[in-house]
This record gives structure tokens, C-alpha cells and sequence, in this order.
């Protein structure tokens, strides 16, 4: 029998609202989500440490229910001035449709200011006491896992393999949200090679769920009461919902982007680096037509985010879908503008109806 | 409420045997699998139709349960001499490697030999009363439909997107099977661009259902009761199953290719279309990893196939698994070696254990 992570989470379904990182994980939609019985997460990874604390209050102010943030693990990049210039120059064409003056010299952020807004972070999630902490892009180091167990704070962490779940396991991970190929944004690997990997969550839960004795949170295409039953059926203890949340009302997210999902097809999302150096799904757009063969010359994240910041915002400040991160997952067909309980209560009605156990054993 | 499969196919569990093509359905394993209540079906791609009269007929000695037979449909493909020399080159080193002499000249079936080979094929469907027929790489012409209906042969198209899932409902298909972006072998796309689509199930299976009124099957990466009960979770009539049959004691597939699934793991399988021209899923080897730089520049299926077929024969009779198109869904941690008689009924055992209805309406 699976854990329950209600249980482990104290909340009232097996529901994570994906951590999307930008702006789209309001107070509004972290504090709506948790009140509604689900767990609200803040994607804390552009965030300062003071936005972040700040957040975290009024969220506090807001629900007396459990919720988390996220924060991403600072990783090696390798800054190669040739690339840089090469994504200057790939780049150059679309800030020109946009009429943006050409690229001046550029601050990119670098391995020790990453560190250095990491640690302020699990500085500010233990002095805030923040219930639930999750990790992408990696895994924190042994003496931070301790320090946040003895503060008694939840750790999740993220894989898209089964190997990287292993690690996660192993390092002490409460439990740990495997990403399928479905999934909209940025590949939570941290492993070599295997943000390219893209294992389906039909393939992935069950070989990750017999590999390991944390409960596994299935992500990825998630959107309705079916998704939620399948995955609990492939042996996970839960989902976490990402493209379904951003299209909800409370969500931060622009409206152009909420507009984009709500009239894609299924056929209409790619996996993309050319926003940010790291592979992510999103809806085709002019920007990613353009940048499509280029995609293995751009440099590592986060060079070419910082790279692509100006052009995302003069399209979103111009109306235009044409150059937004435009992330979603693949099941943008069953997106719905709706408020965030509107979601959650539609999905649990459904996967409560008698007849249905989602908590049977399924051996 | 989804309409049954088994009450439509006449079977006793919602499972069909993947037509997997290139001797892996074998006359033992077709019948074994619909006297053990699934239904069992020949994967008639390769086979000249005089082979496949014989093989309709020794199954027909072996099982009264209905069976079925699969068929490519004939596409349109571009004979360009250069891509031709260009993979010739390309693969002399691995002829080198396996002591083959270099490629001497070479016969391609024309779009004509493959048009008369499926009018055949249909022809002996026909004459032999062959109960099932399903269709890859496109969809039947109207009058070849009529012809089928009339003869009350029940069919099945492929689908790996919801726009062709709608094309094959609109051509009168009595059912469709949806591939997930998890399924190993070849895509069975047909409308541009799709091939590269890859979609996975969790979220193909709901957008696909929402949008046809026939049953939908569910195929990628299933192959235990989990899949199977996820798969009916989404809304999918029945499963099919391909890499769980192709490990089993019946199949054909050659035993280098059924002991590097059971080795394999779920980070091991990759797209590629270098062994035929078409995009296929298979466990990485030798050949996959030498011929990745020139994906894309490949000719077209069948040009593909053919300039492959010698390489890998070679490697097949020396007993090395280095050079064989090694076909494997994204799942093959949970493959056996077992019955696939064995196979069937632990799926069935668990699916039907008390208080699991698969049947139920998740509405």
C-alpha cells in the first residue's frame, strides 16, 4: 500500500501545485491552492531572498494550511565568450522585430552569486519555517539536507529518470516528483545526459516506483480527475500540476501566455533550450521557429535566459505571443480558465465518485 | 461509459498483441495469445503474401479465438541518388566492422512493388476471413474500407497525434490505437510532421478520447496491470501491448534482442531513424551512436531498411546485439521472460482483484 502523502503533508488531497518559477505562483494562487485542500508552492527560483521572505508572509496571512516553495540548485556553467557572442548574433534578428536597440553589454550572473542567493534562500525558508521545501536541478548538499530536517521541513525532490530518483532516495529526499516527457517548462535533470532522456510517466512512474521506497508524486500532462487516477494507478502517491494551475485565474502568469495554452493542440508544444540553455517544453512561436537550428550552439543556462530577458519582455509588454516562453505541457487541450479551487474540487468530486478507490492496493 | 473491446473483438480481456513486424509474431505466439483471451495479431509488413496465407492458416490450426493481421500502408517516398551514396558511405565503416564486403549494388522496392504487395495482402485478409485488420503508416483508401466492411472484417487504425486519431475516425475505423511517445519500434505517423510529435500517453490517451466517438486504444510503455488500469484510467478501451509480448518465450524476436531489453533500462532507449529511414524507438547501441550525426541526412523508408538489412543480419549471426535494430518501448525494467500466456493472466489477475473496476465510468 502507498504512503499517503496527505498524510505525510498534512493536506487534504494528493495535489501539488507545480512550483512555476516567473511570476506565475502568485500569494493568490499558493494561498487559494493550499485553503482548498491541495498544497500551494511558490516557485521561488527568480525570486530575491527578501521578495521571497516577503512572500512567504503574506502567504502566511492568507492560509493556515501547510505550503512550499521551491528553490533551484546552483549548478556549473561554463561561460564561453564564443557562444555568447554566436546567441548575440542569433539573436539580433528578433530584437530588431521587436525594435529593440542592439544587445548591449550584458552582467550575467555567476556561479558564486547563485550560491550566494541559495544559501540566503534556505536561510529565509528555515527562519520563515516554511513547511515543504522542494528542489530542481539537482540536489542540495549533505550538511543542508540535515539542517533543514532538523528544522523539520519536508523535502521533496525532482528526477526524470529513474537513476536521478535513486539519488533523491538516497540523499534523504522525502519523497521525490518524477517528470515525465509530458511536462511543460524546464527538465528537472540534473544528471548527465538525461535532460534529452524524456521517458513518458506511463514508462516512468512504475519502473521508478519499483526502485524505490519514497512515495513517488507523478508530474507531467496531469490536468484532470483521469490523469490523477492514472498515475495513482501506476503506483504514485500523488501528482503535481503544472499547466493546469497556470491557466487558473489566481495564476501570475500574462494573459497572452494563459490565452496561448488555452487554444493549443496537443501537437502544437516542442522542447526548446534557446530560451534559457536548458531544455524546456513550451508552444511553438516565432521565437522558437527562429532559434530551432540554433538550439545546440547557445550557452548554458543561465547565459542565455539572462540573454533572452529584454526580447521576452518587450513581447510581452507588445502584446505578442511571438517571443514569450510560452511553457506548457502536452496536454494544453484540457486547460481551463478556472479558479484554482474550481480545479482542485472538480478533479477530487470526480476521482471520489463511488465505485472508485484510489487508495486500493494495486500490487 | 466506454464501449467494450472484448464485446466488439469478441475476446475475453481488453489486450491486443502488438503486430510487431520482422518475425517477432510468430504462428506460437499469435494463437497462444488469443487462446489465452487477448488477441493475438501478425505483424505482415515484411512478409511476402503467400507467407502470410500459410501463417493465417497454421494459426487458424491452433486457435478458434479471433486473431488479426497488420499492414503498412504504401507511402510516397523520395528516391534521391545522393542521400543514397551519402548513406552508403556512412555505413561502410560499420560494414567494415562486421567483415562485410562494401555495399555492392542494390535493388529498392518501388512505390508500385509496395502498392501490389499490400493489394495482395488485402486480398489474402479477404479470402482467408482473417477477423481483425489494423493499418500503420496511414489509412486505407475508401473503397479498400468498403471492401473490408463488406467482408465484416473488423478494423483498426493507428494514430499517434488527436488530428490523425480524427482522419482515421473519419475513414470509418471501427477502433484506433493511439502510440505514446513511450512505445517502441516504428512511429506509425502519417500526416506531416508527426513522426516527431511524441507525444506521451498520459496526455494523448484524454485529448485523444475527447475528441472521437470510437474506442480508443492505449499503446507506449504498458506492460503490467499498472499500465493497464492507468491506461482505462484515461479513458482508453483496451491496451495494446508490444515490448512486454516481444520478451516472451513465444515471440521471434531473436534472443541478442530479448536479453538486451531484459538488461535494459528506461534511460537506454532512443529515437532514431537511421536503421530504416523512419523514426523508431530502440535500445542505444553501436550502430544508433555511430550513425547519430547523420540522422536527419538518411533517405526515406524503405531506401533506409533496405541499405540496412545486410548490417543487420551480420550482426544477428555473430551473436552481437552491436548492430541490430533493437526495438524496445520506453519501459523495458519491467519486461520478463515468461509465457505469454503468463503474461496475460498476471495483468488479468491483478486488474480484476476485488475493489478495481476497470469498467467503471470515470465520467
Amino acid at each position: 500500500m502507498a504512503i499517503k502523502i496527505e498524510k505525510l503533508l498534512a493536506i487534504k488531497f494528493p495535489i501539488i501545485q507545480a512550483p512555476m518559477a516567473g511570476g506565475v505562483t502568485t500569494t493568490q494562487l499558493v494561498a487559494e491552492v493550499s485553503n482548498a485542500g491541495a498544497l500551494g508552492m511558490i516557485g521561488a527560483g527568480y525570486l530575491t531572498p527578501s521578495k521571497a521572505r516577503e512572500q512567504i508572509r503574506e502567504i502566511k496571512k492568507q492560509t493556515q494550511k501547510p505550503f512550499g516553495i521551491n528553490l533551484f540548485i546552483p549548478e556549473k556553467f561554463n561561460v564561453v565568450e564564443e557562444k555568447i557572442e554566436f546567441a548575440i548574433d542569433a539573436l539580433s534578428s528578433l530584437r530588431h522585430q521587436l525594435k529593440l536597440p542592439p544587445q548591449k553589454h550584458i552582467e550575467f550572473p555567476s556561479e558564486q552569486d547563485l550560491h550566494e542567493t541559495f544559501e540566503q534562500h534556505l536561510q529565509v525558508v528555515i527562519e520563515e519555517q516554511v513547511p515543504v521545501c522542494s528542489f530542481t536541478f539537482g540536489i542540495p548538499s549533505k550538511e543542508i539536507i540535515a539542517e533543514l530536517k532538523k528544522h523539520k521541513i519536508f523535502l521533496i525532490g525532482t528526477a526524470t529518470t529513474a537513476e536521478e530518483a535513486i539519488e533523491n532516495e538516497k540523499a534523504g529526499m522525502d519523497v521525490v516528483v518524477v517528470q515525465g516527457s509530458e511536462a511543460g517548462g524546464h527538465r528537472g535533470s540534473f544528471l548527465d545526459g538525461n535532460q534529452e532522456k524524456l521517458i513518458g510517466l506511463m514508462s516512468l512512474v512504475p519502473q521508478v516506483v519499483d526502485q524505490v521506497n519514497i512515495p513517488v508524486i507523478a508530474a507531467g500532462g496531469i490536468m484532470d480527475a483521469r490523469g490523477v487516477k492514472a498515475s495513482m494507478s501506476l503506483g504514485a502517491a500523488g501528482v503535481q500540476m503544472g499547466t493546469a494551475f497556470l491557466t487558473c485565474k489566481e495564476s501570475g502568469a500574462n494573459a497572452i501566455h494563459k490565452a496561448a495554452i488555452l487554444s493549443a493542440s496537443a501537437e502544437d508544444t516542442i522542447m526548446t533550450r534557446s530560451f534559457s540553455g536548458k531544455w524546456a517544453r513550451g508552444i511553438e512561436n516565432q521565437f522558437t521557429r527562429q532559434m530551432k537550428k540554433y538550439e545546440l550552439l547557445l550557452p548554458d543556462f543561465p547565459l542565455q535566459n539572462t540573454l533572452t530577458q529584454e526580447i521576452r519582455k518587450a513581447s510581452a509588454s507588445q502584446r505578442t505571443s511571438d517571443y514569450m516562453s510560452l511553457w506548457s505541457g502536452q496536454s494544453p487541450e484540457l486547460a481551463k480558465d478556472q479558479t484554482a479551487r474550481e480545479l482542485i474540487e472538480s478533479i477530487m468530486g470526480d476521482v471520489e465518485k463511488p465505485g472508485y478507490d484510489i487508495y486500493n492496493d494495486w500490487g
